[in-house]
């Protein structure tokens, strides 16, 4: 592992314009031999990449998981041939993959960059995504690893219209955190033509600026003025550094510069042979960059046992309250577990957390893409965050989830506030569609808990489960159902009654909602089977089936959500194999716009009380 | 109709400072006497609103049609205490219906505005959206109406952390709406504590500036800056303005004024008595405010007959561009259509309309929540929007979607580049969620054309249909396979092959994939059926479900898109009613997480293609 503590090679103008001119050499070759690519968008970028690869990025590319390393962003994915032509100059990726490889079937030189590359820390590709996650990152050195390393993030200019990026730029002045760099290659040219704002870097300079953040403007084509910015970079004060860089789309290739009919085109060979050659032709040469800051020796502190809070049966607890008691408890056995919330902390439980737990706590304020971004770039550095909100609210973030999950990150998500059961504060409250959003997320788990033991038990799993996880939680107070001893595997469920007429299968609040009305069906004579599918996915389709089989093929499905892509329809497909002779089932979902009201009235309203269950099971029996 | 022109009544400050001392009362009493709400965060913004409604806001109470009526938004839609009392002192809302019904249950006056009453635009209370829906309507009286209404939005400071709020006031400088007033209510305070910012107005306001608009900071207590800087705001010149209000939490009840422990909790009895007497007691007071100004004579504009576009059988063309073609058919024949893309027209279709009717065409830029928030204002006034990107990206837009559905706005959405068919350019650009997002959107229309005869038709449709219709287009081209003379009823299916073995249900990509397995099944002496299911909500479950019957119960649905939520778990929903003897479902997805390759090599991958279907086919027949 290299320790060296300054900038060394590569001073001379000459290795750093030949090293320029080999990254757009292999920008080019790269997206012709694909047929397809963003050469142009390339182009801009190469200069500030070839000095920040050279001089400032403090890496060992030969041991991409070092701590100290610096870490590098290409929040404009699209530039993929220049970040593989940069991995091509630092001897990690072969010319020929270079070559075959790019954007080709099986290669992990996708169109975008994701983490199948040990050198990429998140996918991109969805824009305004790479500051968020840099963000978190640079969370974690600051306040967490206590590091030196410089989080460099590559931003195209058409993406600062999303408002993501400027969540972004205001959390990282809020955390003060000036190891963040972000390098914006102002080329003037979107996708469809100009961008809102040109090349205007002073109206750019002054949102920046009146983010927090410190601004410095340079001609992106000037090795030295490059170098000059990005040594500047590091000179930290508090606020992160914003390199505003004037480009010229397709730098290199006069014909095809500043052209707004060349985005996203590969070069045909007539103009890509020339401009190859013009640019000195093919190089294989590797550049030897600063290596990593030294490496502070650091206390590895482990995890210990969890101790859960443990409830009595009968006692009355909101699982939001439960979620943030077993967070604590999670946060005090492992070092790792960290907590965001989009400035809702009182409510969705994490303030136990804030309380007990401060300096591993970071206030999102609302900004929802903000914390789910915060979440991965944490997740980069191998914390566990948990992130919560009210469940409506993350559909904010869905972007963020799904790009996650491409990332392959370890993200906990909470949600509160599900459903109908709010009450008096309305639709605009209610999450109705989250079930569907998180199932449909590859790879992921989703949790529902029906009261306080099983969600402790289930936030504890969720420490140790890869990918995207949800937890859903209730506002209301509801009984504890389960004894302290009892564990909830993820893909397991609970039969909470065995019957033979009915089956009815719920998860959070309408459990308790099925075993009032088992009750009023057992006073009618109809035994019913409840079953608590706090698991929504993996969903535990065998025991379902079994139930539902041994029940002559009757079901009810009670759900506090909309009825498509939740808990409903996820029995739905776990069934769809099992061959049951006769099914029968009832979907009872909330259908229609929600008004305010009592949790009670609105459970009834939408049908999923223990009125409607019973009904519904009625129904079946005939 | 009031056809005012200047402004005229309560003048004189005394009756200014009842009004608001009669906002704040009946805020105070509409809360305690539901036992929850928001009167803190009301109370800081009632000097404001009492001047507003008294001598600014252009509107005739009794006729909220009026197209000439300004436009009053609450961003923050918690403080509906506020916006209730403002009802009740124009007259419209009555002492009775805000005593007893504010959030009650079956009651119009829910937890958070919402356009069951008809002087509230758009719901609002998930943070960030008012001003972006504000930004549509501005757009629309500036561009299209050309009426000198204003809108008004009142936000919250907390919800300046929500990047929408500055993809917002960026669209509003770069369309020069300065008929938008946002008026922030600067109290300092948010749910769990202090905003990022406090009463830095400064702060604030170097933030507005640098995104074009011109600022005026007041003391939000002072009734005369108030009166002024509104009357300022009149005064356009072609920036938005933002008035930025210095409050007090709470004001009007000095022992919890500017006190982080009242935050959405009603005063109690004891508090609120004393608090009410102080404030001189209930009063029910009527305002008359100025009326709308005169509303110009224009030409009513009807719509014609759409002249489609007409495809020949066999020939081949991307679902996209027939979107582009058929919307421009559509904007043609009727003036209320408009269109608005991501900055991804050229791809989308979009451009198509951009070229032909360039002043109904509104370029968001990358900026996905502005997009469906300026799409939802624009449905305010009466306006057809079709609203588009990149299908993937349109989860950034999800919380505007789910809100626009309880705005009850008619949005048309579309979204291209749908699932692995997209090929190269990686997972980060390939909607694999979209439909599961979309389904479950209360009141929602979802379809996926397989060819562009059928994509016009829809088109066509869709500019018909109320509540969120999403229509989900290709990247690639395919056949066209029906005749111009075709019709594709919402709700309806098409059957392009009957056989006995087996069912085969797909739409978009797939439908092709389908037909090509059926005519390798038949070379294999298997007959199947296959049924484009252009139409996934509604669902024809009723020709499903007989087709399913005729073939055995053998039924194989391939989706491009994850295995949650989509196509797949629409038919199995639809099929769940229906009683299917030995019903055995094979359902194709897409499972895992794609790279880059060609269509049809991922098409492969994800086992979804003809290959995949034959498979499934033959294991089903056994």
């Amino acid at each position: 592992m290299s320790t060296t503590t300054t900038p060394v090679p590569t001073t001379d103008t000459t290795a750093l314009q030949d090293l320029a001119a080999q990254l757009r050499v292999d920008s080019i070759r790269a997206s012709t031999s694909a047929g397809s690519g963003h050469p142009t968008s390339s182009l801009s970028a190469a200069d500030l990449l070839a000095v920040l690869m050279s001089r400032h990025l403090r890496y060992d590319w030969e041991e991409p998981d070092n701590p100290a390393n610096d870490h590098l962003i290409f929040s404009k994915g699209h530039a993929s041939p220049l970040i593989y032509s940069v991995f091509k100059a630092a001897g990690q990726v072969g010319e020929e993959e270079l070559m075959t490889g790019y954007r080709r079937f099986g290669s992990r030189l996708q169109g975008h960059p994701t983490p199948v590359l040990p050198w990429v820390d998140v996918a991109t590709g969805s824009l305004g995504q790479g500051l968020p996650d840099g963000v978190g990152i640079a969370l974690a050195g600051k306040y967490l690893d206590k590091l030196p390393y410089r989080v460099w993030v590559l931003c195209g200019d058409s993406e600062l219209a999303e408002g993501s990026i400027w969540e972004a730029v205001d959390k990282a002045s809020h955390y003060q955190l000036d190891n963040v760099v972000a390098i914006v290659d102002v080329n003037r040219l979107g996708q469809r033509g100009p961008t809102e704002l040109g090349w205007d870097l002073d109206a750019y300079a002054r949102r920046f600026k009146a983010f927090g953040a410190r601004v410095i403007t340079i001609d992106g084509h000037d090795l030295a003025q490059i170098d000059a910015a990005m040594a500047d970079a590091e000179n930290g004060d508090g606020r992160p550094t914003v390199i505003l860089a004037r480009t010229v789309k397709g730098k290199g290739v006069p014909q095809i510069e500043d052209s707004p009919d060349w985005h996203g085109k590969p070069l045909p060979e007539e103009i890509a042979g020339p401009a190859i050659a013009t640019l000195g032709g093919v190089r294989n040469d590797v550049v030897s960059g600063p290596g990593p800051r030294e490496l502070p020796a650091t206390p590895q502190q482990n995890a210990t046992a969890v101790e859960l809070p443990r409830y009595e049966i009968g006692q009355e607890m909101a699982t939001r309250k439960a979620y943030g008691a077993a967070l604590t408890a999670v946060g005090r056995a492992d070092p790792k577990v960290v907590a965001l919330d989009a400035e809702v902390s009182n409510s969705t439980g994490t303030g136990d957390f804030v309380k007990a737990l401060p300096e591993r706590y970071f206030e999102m304020y609302i900004a929802e893409q903000q914390l789910i971004g915060a979440a991965t770039g944490l997740s980069v550095r191998g914390y566990k965050p948990f992130a919560s909100t009210f469940a409506a609210f993350l559909t904010r973030a869905f972007d963020f989830v799904r790009m996650g999950a491409i990332s392959q990150a370890a993200l906990r998500i909470a949600g509160s506030h599900a459903g109908v059961e709010i009450g008096a504060d309305g639709p605009s409250q209610m999450a109705l569609e989250d079930l569907a959003m998180m199932r449909a997320v590859e790879g992921s788990t989703v949790l529902y808990p029906s009261d306080a033991t099983s969600t402790a038990d289930l936030v504890a799993r969720m420490a140790a489960t890869d990918g995207i996880s949800y937890l859903r939680t209730t506002r209301g107070g509801y009984p504890v159902l389960y004894g302290s001893d009892e564990s909830f595997p993820i893909g397991g469920s609970k039969v909470l009654r065995s019957g033979d007429q009915v089956t009815i299968v719920g998860a959070g609040v309408t459990v308790h909602q099925a075993l009032a009305a088992a009750e009023r069906l057992a006073g009618q004579g109809i035994e019913a089977t409840v079953i608590d599918a706090y698991s929504v996915k993996p969903l535990d389709a065998a025991t379902i089936a079994g139930a539902v089989r041994a029940t002559g093929g009757r079901l009810v499905v009670a759900e506090d959500h909309h009825a498509q892509g939740g808990l409903g329809e996820a029995v739905l497909s776990g069934l769809a194999g099992a061959g049951i002779a006769g099914l029968d089932v009832a979907h009872l979902a909330v259908r229609g716009i929600p008004g305010s009201g009592t949790g009670a009235e609105l459970l009834h309203w939408a049908g999923i009380d223990a009125d409607g269950i019973v009904a519904a099971a009625r129904r079946l029996i005939g």
